[in-house]
């Protein structure tokens, strides 16, 4: 494509926009992820001259056009909603305007960076919400689609409000609370679950998880109690009990009777294997005597919604509005503004999808803000804490039946009165 | 646990057996894939200086196992399948003999590496299935769970059978063949649709399809087969068009019908826009024109089936067989060997499970091969076209009702007589 404009001398400056067309039906609501990694590749964008080489040796482009790559970094200006807003279906999660070969070659690019973070942020906050304030840790590594996916679950999710990973790399990186337990294999490995628990305690007396369901629960816990004594004896604590299988209700109820009749009744039961929210807001509202949670598989591949219908939409091209007509895809013209109107209690009450150039009407924010001009930043890069500090605020922000696990509300996007003459005269002109 | 294990001692050479608990209820069977990149990892394996400052800093470790860890190289074996390779439930994909605390530390990671390739191979073999022979191109990097699952997927998808992708990293490193299109922001770029077919023409005169449905499906033909013919008088071919929307099978008709009478009726028509194999088998027996098919994000997110009940699991330390006991998570012990019966046609009629110690059977072939020993490789890495071709034999040679899309039959894995024996006489020791 961009080979094709280049030889036509196609040179307008271009406008695209990124939004999701329809939410999974799963989903009350998206949060928004992925951004600063989207900054920081549009920073580096270049053609390498081994790349270019590469491409000079597949026949297909004029020298010029590669000439022409050689030269490119990207020069236009982005204006984004950030990390942690809460967004819905037909909202711009950002939008880049930039001279149209630069624009239109970063589409690939900028969907895969910010679908993934977004797919799991959204996913996530679902099981902290049904946690009601126990804390999650996110488990999935193993299972996330490959070790980037795997490092982008830990920050995804602490952005949610998981409270720690067992992605150690996540750890150094990003500086995410760690945790972790033993596998099963560990205490296999001694053969003696008993020899087991103790050895994992003499190492780490101070953060000593046991894992209980490697041959019987209860009686797991009933060594877990004699290790909870000994570690208390040193002047340490046993820092939790994890029960991985089974029916995670009963189990931890019976547990949680061995550990209280044991005198250990400061040890909190951590649950996981394979749980979602809708388990994890089960065994809440069964009361089930579970302090804590491991997620993994189902949340960093959000198994029930695996993608986000995440498009990258050319809306204007010069200054002429354009339009896709597509069976089922039709997507509304121009650069856009979008308004969230604030209720007296501090709840949004609605959106308003706008153009771009329409002012901000009375008792409402406006989410897209201008962070990157002339290929340079216009701000700082926000910190992790700040990032998860926001999305708390717009999770808390929303009306309830939005956030309902299961038969959510559609929260109310209005689309504008000036968009809409716009986009029905740049109908009629087809 | 690796601390725990040093600091008691525990110095025991271990077997670890990576395999799939249950196939997902969609999968008839699996095509194994990620050996390579497995094998990268445990000969890369090491500690950085960096890396073990970090964990010092946290306080946790005991400063002799952190110079355990700073002189830690994989030194161990892996048995594995090779990449290609149809695989079924409780059947090692590898296996890895080593130190107990190397073999242990490499879990997460094995699984992260095999799991995804694994999981598109598997996935992406149906839609080849259902092609009957008609091209298939990778077209999800977008959608992939982050970049690393985008160039795993264009190398899982052609080792499944895929003719191309549209990743051009994936062309470049890899060299899998490239494909790719316009997009409906091409054409909305132009505003005029016949401009920008020309344009494009112009530029890739032998490498040109044209996508149809920016506006009008069939009004965009009428304007392919002028393009065709222009083409044509310059000694060029039009490459192909393209349908992304709509009614598929309609669509592809009324286009078959306009570039036909229109003197086209060597242009192939391409269709894409979501599929998944259950769409191209509906296309395929419908009769639909179709000639070929871009494939994305159903493929490359395994939609139906985002993770395999992939595990990691402890079967032998020192001359002992381990066993865990957890709720439906008993796992078969000590290391193994898997066995494929092939019948007088050449098609295989089920496999058998065994002890790595039992001989071959007659009329059997052993699917697990020796490929590292003491951390170094026992061969050369096999070719990408070797890997293809070994998967399209596999395929071929399992019995159709395995093979079918939906309501598949179950491939017989049977259990050896001495693997049972030995996972009793464990049992009955605890």
């Amino acid at each position: 494509m961009a080979a094709a404009w280049f030889q036509a001398g196609v040179q307008a400056t271009a406008t695209f926009s990124l939004f999701v067309r329809r939410l999974p039906p799963e989903r009350g609501f998206l949060l928004a992820a992925g951004l600063e990694d989207v900054l920081q590749y549009l920073r580096a964008l270049r053609f390498t001259p081994e790349a270019l080489e590469w491409l000079a040796s597949l026949g297909r482009f004029d020298p010029a056009f590669l000439d022409h790559l050689a030269g490119l970094a990207f020069s236009g200006e982005v204006r984004a909603m950030p990390e942690g807003t809460a967004v819905f279906a037909e909202e711009p999660l950002l939008e880049i305007t930039a001279p149209l070969i630069e624009a239109q070659l970063v589409e690939t690019a900028v969907i895969n960076l910010i679908q993934l973070p977004t797919l799991i942020a959204s996913k996530a906050v679902r099981s902290v919400l049904a946690a009601e304030g126990r804390p999650l840790a996110e488990f999935g590594l193993r299972r996330s689609h490959g070790t980037d996916a795997g490092m982008k679950a830990a920050r995804a999710t602490w952005i949610a409000g998981f409270e720690s990973t067992s992605n150690v790399l996540a750890g150094m990186r990003d500086g995410i609370p760690l945790s972790g337990t033993m596998a099963h294999s560990y205490v296999s490995a001694f053969g003696d679950e008993m020899e087991a628990f103790r050895a994992y305690a003499r190492a780490h007396p101070d953060g000593c998880v046991l894992l209980l369901d490697t041959y019987d629960t209860v009686a797991a816990a009933h060594k877990a109690v004699v290790v909870a004594t000994e570690l208390g004896a040193g002047g340490h604590r046993l820092a939790g009990v994890r029960i991985d299988s089974g029916d995670l209700d009963q189990l931890s109820r019976a547990v949680r009777r061995v550990l209280d009749e044991g005198g250990a009744a400061d040890v909190p039961i951590i649950a996981s294997g394979g749980l979602d929210e809708y388990d994890v807001a089960r065994l809440v509202s069964a009361g089930a005597p579970i302090a804590a949670f491991g997620l993994g598989t189902r949340i960093d591949t959000s198994a029930d919604a695996p993608s986000l219908d995440l498009v990258y939409k050319l809306v204007r091209v010069g200054d002429r509005d354009v339009l896709k007509l597509s069976t089922g895809k039709e997507t509304w013209v121009g650069p856009k503004a979008v308004y969230r109107f604030v209720g007296a209690d501090g709840r949004y009450t609605g959106d308003r999808l706008a153009a771009a150039d329409e002012s901000v009407p009375p008792g409402a924010v406006s989410l897209l803000e201008p962070v990157m001009a002339k290929g340079a930043l216009l701000r700082l890069r926000p910190s992790l804490d700040e990032i998860r500090a926001r999305a708390a605020v717009q999770v808390a922000s929303l009306p309830e039946p939005v956030r309902r696990l299961g038969d959510h509300a559609t929260y109310p996007v209005e689309i504008s009165p000036v968009l809409r003459e716009r986009q029905a005269a740049v109908r009629a002109k087809r």
